[in-house]
C-alpha cells in the first residue's frame, strides 16, 4: 500500500510516499517558504536528489509540483496519482473531539475547522494540505492523524486546570497534550522492548520538547497543555513560567499582551537565555565555560528531572524512561546529565552506552539498574503510515 | 522581652504581644475591614476578651486603639508603651534585596517601597504598619521579617524563569518564593525532631498553599514563584496553569487581562471547582458523593504528589515530608490521600496516627516506614518573635 504522509504548515509542507508494511520510504522532501519568490523544494528518492529555489505560490502549487515530480520519467517513482492509496495528514489540534486517526470526510473537515480557534497556527494549514491533497490526489482515501489524539487518554485529574467550571464546559480549556505521534511511537517501541514496562516516562527533546506518563500503555500525564508552550524548556519557548509573570509585564512595564506572547514563544528558552538557538553551540559554548549556556543546559535539565519526578509519584514508580527525538537521540550530555543523582529511582547510567549511536532503540543503563534507560529514534512519519496503513485495512 | 508582631494587610492588622524567650502570648486579636463604619476589633488576653464592631478609619486608628488596650487600668497587660522592647513587622515581599530579618531604618523602608511594584497589594499596606507603628511605639526598635527571605538560598537552576535575561537584570523577574515564615518554622522543628533530615519536603496547606523543598535547612526549591499564585491548587487560586489560557482568553474570548488576573486568583483554585471556598464543607460533599467535590479534592492532591515527586527528584530523595497549616495539620483525609500510592518513595502513612489530634509535632508514618511523615502546626507570629528577639539581642 503506497501511502503520502503530509505535514503541512503554514508555509511549509514536508511530505514521504511510504510503501507499506514494508516500511519503504520511497521518496521524501519538503517546501518551505511557500508564497515567497524564494521557497526551497526538495525532493529525494533512492536514485536521485533535487534541490531547488523557486516561487512556489501556495499550497495548491507546491503539492502539485510534488506529484507531478513522483510521476516525472526520469525522477518519478510512481506512474498515476492512483497508485497513492492513501494520504495520511498530520493534524496537529483534535481537541477533545478526536481521540483516534479518522478517515476524513466534509463533517472531519467541519470539525477540524472549528478546532482552529485553539491551534491558531497549525489547524488551518492542516486543513489547507488536506483540501489540496484531495484535489491532487483525488482516488486516495485521505486519513487525519491527530498529534493530541493519544494524550486523550488523559484522567480528568491530569487534563483539568483549577479554574471554573465552564471554562471547562463552554470554552473546552483543558490540557490537551502534543506530539502524541511520537510519544506513542516511542512508548510502544519500548513496551515491546522490555519486560516489564507498565510505567514509562518518554522524553521527547527536539525543536519542541515534551514528557509523557506512559501507564500501561496510555497517556496518563503530559506536560504541554493547551497550548504547546507549557513544560520543559524549549528552544525559543519558555515552558512553565508564573502566569504573574505575564500581568506583570503588561501592567508594571508597559509590554502589550502580544509583546509577551512572542517573548515566551519566540525569545525564550535557550534562545532567551544564552542568545543560541542550536543545543550544540550552547553545550561546546558551555564547556568552554560560559556561565549563561552552563546555567541553561542546568535549567533545561533540571525541568526534565523534576518532571521525572512528578510522572514517578503520579505513577507510584517507573520502570522505564524514553529519551527521543533530536536531542534526546543526540545528546549524550542532557541524557547524562537527566540521570545523574536520580539514584533514589534506581536510575544509573552507563556512560560508556550512552556515549554510543545507533540508529536502532538502546539500552544505556547499568546491566543491575532497577529503571531502564533507552534511546529510541523517533519516527513521526511512520507512525502516521502504520495508523493509516492499519485504518484502511480495517 | 515584651515583644509585639504586627502583620499588616491593606484593610486588616492582626497583632501578638509575646514575651520572650518565654513564648508566652500575653495578648493577640485583630482588626478588619479598616476604613469602615463597621469594622471588627478583637482583643484577648488571659483574663479578658473583646469583640467590638466600631469605625476605625485607617490603620493609625487602629494601631492606637490596641496601644491604648494594651495600657489600660482594666484589661491591660503593660503600664506604658516603653515597655514594648520591639515590634516585628510581617513584610511580604524583600526581593532579592532582603536575604535576612533587619532592623527597619529610612533606607530599608525606602527599599520596601522599591519593591511595591512586586508586591501591590501586600507591601504597601506592612509599610503602613512599620510608620504606624513607630508612631505608636516611639521606644521600640522596628524590626522586619520577610516571607520571601527564607526561599532566597534557592539556587539560580531553581529561581530563574527561561525568558530573555534582562527580564531577570533590569526587571528582577525570577521566583521569589512565599510562606518564608513557615516553611522555615516548621523545617526547623522537624530537623530538631528527626535523626536523618538533609532532604525534607514542607507542604504549607492554608488559604493560601505552596511546598518547599529543604534541603540541609535550606530552600532550594519552592511551588510560589514571582506571585504568590502559582503552584499548588489553593482556596481561589489556579495554581500552576498553562500561560496559553490567559492569551487565549483575552484574544479569543474577549476578556481584559484584569478580569483574567480577577479569575485565576479569586475564582479559581477549590471555588471555582466546586463553588465552595471551605475544605470542610467539600470534603462533606465529596463523601455525599458530589462529583466537582470529589474531582477537585483529587486534583488538589495530584498537584501535592507532583510536587513532591518534583522536588524528590531536585534532592536526589526525601527523609521526610511535613504537613502544616489549618489544612495541613487539620485534614487527615489530604494527608491521606497525598501519601496512598506513594510507596516507590518509602512512603507509609499509619492511618490512627492519621486520624489523632494534638497541638504538638506528630509522626504519623507506620514505625518501619523509610520517609517520615510528620504534622507540625506552624506558628509564623512565634517565628517573627524568635527572629526579633535573636536580632535584638545579638
Amino acid at each position: 500500500m503506497k501511502i503520502v504522509i503530509i505535514n503541512s504548515g503554514s508555509s511549509s509542507i514536508k511530505y514521504q510516499l511510504i510503501d507499506m508494511p514494508a516500511k519503504v520510504v520511497i521518496c521524501r522532501g519538503m517546501i518551505d517558504r511557500i508564497g515567497l519568490e524564494t521557497s526551497n523544494f526538495s525532493y529525494k528518492t533512492n536514485q536521485n536528489s533535487i534541490e531547488e529555489i523557486l516561487p512556489i505560490l501556495n499550497h495548491k502549487v507546491g503539492l502539485e509540483k510534488i506529484s507531478t515530480l513522483l510521476m516525472d520519467e526520469k525522477v518519478g517513482v510512481i506512474k498515476s496519482t492512483s497508485e497513492i492509496d492513501a494520504v495520511g495528514h498530520r493534524v496537529v489540534h483534535g481537541g477533545a473531539t478526536f481521540s483516534d486517526t479518522v478517515l476524513i470526510n466534509e463533517e472531519v473537515k467541519e470539525k477540524i475547522k472549528q478546532l482552529f480557534e485553539l491551534a491558531p497556527l497549525h489547524n488551518p494549514a492542516n486543513l489547507e494540505g488536506i483540501i489540496v491533497a484531495e484535489e491532487v490526489f483525488p482516488q486516495a482515501k485521505q486519513i487525519a492523524v491527530f498529534d493530541t489524539a493519544f494524550h486523550q487518554t488523559m484522567p480528568e485529574v491530569a487534563y483539568r486546570y483549577a479554574i471554573p467550571n465552564y471554562l471547562l464546559t463552554e470554552n473546552k480549556i483543558r490540557a490537551y497534550g502534543f506530539h502524541g505521534t511520537s510519544h506513542k511511537y516511542v512508548s510502544e517501541k519500548a513496551i515491546a522492548y522490555l519486560e516489564n514496562s507498565s510505567k514509562i516516562i518518554t522524553v521527547h527533546l527536539g525543536n519542541g520538547c515534551s514528557i509523557t506518563a506512559v501507564k500501561d500503555g496510555k497517556s496518563v500525564d503530559h506536560s504541554m497543555g493547551f497550548g504547546p508552550g507549557n513544560g520543559l524548556v524549549m528552544g525559543t519557548r519558555s515552558g512553565d513560567i508564573d502566569q504573574a509573570v505575564i500581568f506583570y509585564m503588561v501592567n508594571s512595564l508597559g509590554y502589550s499582551l502580544n509583546d509577551v506572547s512572542t517573548m515566551l514563544n519566540k525569545q525564550s528558552g535557550m534562545l532567551g537565555l544564552t542568545s543560541h538557538s542550536d543545543l550544540r553551540d550552547i553545550e561546546a559554548n558551555a564547556e568552554k565555560g560560559d556561565p549563561n549556556c552552563k546555567l541553561a543546559l542546568e535549567m533545561n535539565v533540571y525541568r526534565i528531572k523534576k518532571y521525572i519526578g512528578a510522572y514517578a509519584a503520579a505513577m507510584n514508580g517507573v520502570d522505564a524512561i524514553v529519551f527521543t527525538a533530536g536531542i534526546g537521540e543526540n545528546s549524550s550530555f542532557i541524557r547524562k546529565a537527566v540521570c545523574m543523582d536520580m539514584d533514589y529511582l534506581g536510575i544509573e547510567l552507563d556512560d560508556y552506552k550512552n556515549e554510543t549511536r545507533s540508529k536502532d532503540i538502546r539500552e544505556i543503563n547499568t546491566p543491575n539498574a532497577k529503571t531502564k534507560i533507552l534511546v529510541i529514534p523517533t519516527n513521526e512519519e511512520l507512525e502516521i503510515a502504520h495508523q493509516v496503513y492499519d485504518l484502511v485495512l480495517n
